[in-house]
């Protein structure tokens, strides 16, 4: 495990904020760094040439989804995640566990694990610490995620707790069955809204000495406001010389604010599901481009973004291929909106080395 | 108009074959050559840099679409066709005839030219020769063509006989509209499958001396035979030193026959419609890749292709994007499939230039 390194290299003077660098085997991810999400080995409507022009350098993939198609076994078969996608920069791979509990129908939970029905066939799945190791052994990530329970919310402090001791000790579990020194074991911290239950998990993790840490269970329907509460209660109780990970969060604020509580890395599906409703975030807005304001409006997109689109299209091509439902509309949006969620995590870091990261990003603190 | 001129380069000692380059003011078309469509001033799910890799050198867009959405004055607004789409190689408008013809409902023809209702609001627009060259012109592709009658199969040959006189008499009337020396104007042969008129249409259109000439009316319903037939009664009546375009043709066996009675450039939207079903031409085959027998499939798509997609992915992996109706999919068929028809035509162009044609395309003949 010793591959996976985590460097500070610079600390905010004002805030817990730090820039780093997260070694792993196959590259070194700058952070504090959003990472885009290839659900079913692909970044939607972007090929790993495209991706690689973002600035993406870890890319997400989902277990539960791989799993259910087109299964583990041919992903290995092709070589691994890697090879099947053609991506050769660091992955990660969730346990399955937030999608069993958002997405299955029929679950049921038990100390052994999780069973559901398969949306696919209907056939009978059976989820436990021990198979989602399994499954992400086979997938190949370089980061795998232990297998969790994500309460929802609302929820009872009493069933959250529930959760948050079997995500422990499901995490234990987790350590057992993994014996492949090539992935990183994240443990995920749970606790819903309740920070004490999160300081008590973020600590009991902590003991374990894991080669990163991440904080689950948020993003789930509370009010962002308790996302930075949940942020700041679990941050400092995680060891300092390892990647911390806000896992589902990719909104400018949301992100600004853990980073300002210590957190490295982030996730979100929302750049690729925005560009396929035809809209880009542009100047921390949200611009429809189907507006019959950008008919005739020949000027980039973003005229302070680097990306493919905006160096090659206007506004107005961009609402003339959305407005005719052409695909070429959600690839060439895509591209902006994870160039420029990306962006903002990298002008963040060189704002945070160059210790002008409060003055600079205050709009979002 | 001088910018425009078609150089033979080698001449088949079987057939009536040419290879030859047509030099426009936007860079050399190396002939014979399929050129992809991009519609609506895109070729669908490509980016005009992956578009460029496939090895595309000149591309169509449609009069009609673009009329209709999102407007001739956009486009010239944006700077034109080319700097709209981000295409800097040649580009070929059509006159927006056929897709009248064809896509309108509630239309009528009179000898001042076409009325129809816009399937987009409503409203009735006239088309003319007038009109048609006035759009082009705006739209500012290089290469713009007549506005002709494309009368459907089956027809009479009464009212094949009305169509073609209109086509002729409306050629006249284009090419009075038509003052942008910067844009070639091609005349279009129409006869419908009555070989005597193709051959009349043609002699008249070839005493115009044109920078170009293309067959239209075919590929709409009448058996392929036909096709080769009518290429073979038009072809020799067209001047030897301009380029001969079929219209609407992208098919291997059209294609290599059309060519071997002399046609150099064809489009057809073949590559991307059969993209956008999940379909590969591999072989000269059509694969579906959903089938599951390329389920574990690892091989590259093609081996013998040198397409982004054969160079990165496995058939197992497009087998697994298209169950996943993942639209990287289509994007990455349409990148094989447009790049597998010009390699096509490619292959018959360096056959030709060795004097090798009729021997190595047989199977196609
Ligand atoms: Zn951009
Ligand atoms: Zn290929």
């Amino acid at each position: 495990m010793t591959e996976f390194t985590y460097t500070c290299l610079a600390r905010c003077s004002c805030t817990q904020a730090r820039a780093g660098v997260f070694h792993t085997p196959r590259g070194a991810v700058e952070t504090p760094r959003f990472m885009p999400v290839g659900t079913l080995a692909n970044v939607k409507t972007l090929t790993p040439e495209q991706l690689r022009g973002t600035g993406a350098q870890m890319v997400l993939a989902n277990t539960y989804h791989l799993h259910l198609q087109p299964g583990e076994q041919i992903v290995a078969g092709a070589g691994g995640l890697h090879s099947f996608m053609g991506w050769d920069g660091p992955m990660l791979t969730d346990s399955g566990g937030f999608q069993v509990f958002s997405l299955s129908e029929m679950r049921t939970i038990s100390e052994e694990g999780v069973k559901f029905r398969s949306p696919r066939n209907g056939d009978i799945i059976d989820l436990t610490p021990e198979r989602s190791i399994e499954i992400q052994n086979t997938l190949g990530a370089d980061v795998i995620m232990a297998f969790d329970e994500c309460p929802p919310y609302p929820a009872t402090r009493e069933a959250v707790e529930l959760a948050t001791g079997r995500t422990e000790r499901w995490l234990k579990r987790c350590m057992e069955a993994h014996h492949q020194p090539q992935q990183a074991l994240f443990g995920i911290v749970q606790g819903g809204v309740y920070l004490e239950l999160r300081a008590s998990a973020a600590r009991a993790l902590a003991a374990l000495d894991l080669p990163g840490y991440a904080i689950g269970g948020v993003s789930v329907g509370e009010p962002p406001e308790l996302i930075e509460k949940i942020v700041r209660a679990t941050v400092p109780l995680l060891p300092p010389n390892k990647p911390r990970y806000l896992m589902g969060v990719g909104t400018y604020r949301e992100m600004a604010q853990a980073i300002a509580s210590g957190v490295d890395l982030f996730d979100c599906v929302i750049p690729t599901r925005l560009g396929r409703h035809g809209t880009a975030l542009v100047a921390g807005e949200r611009w429809n481009l189907k507006n019959a304001r950008f008919r005739e409006d020949f000027n980039p997109l973003d005229e302070t973004c680097g990306c493919y689109t905006c160096r090659n299209f206007s506004r107005a091509y961009l609402c003339h291929l959305v407005r005719s439902q052409e695909l070429l509309a959600y690839t060439l949006l895509s591209i902006h909106n994870i160039t420029e969620l990306i962006g903002f995590t990298q002008r963040i870091r060189a704002a945070i080395l160059d210790d002008r990261f409060e003055s600079d990003f205050a709009r979002w603190l």
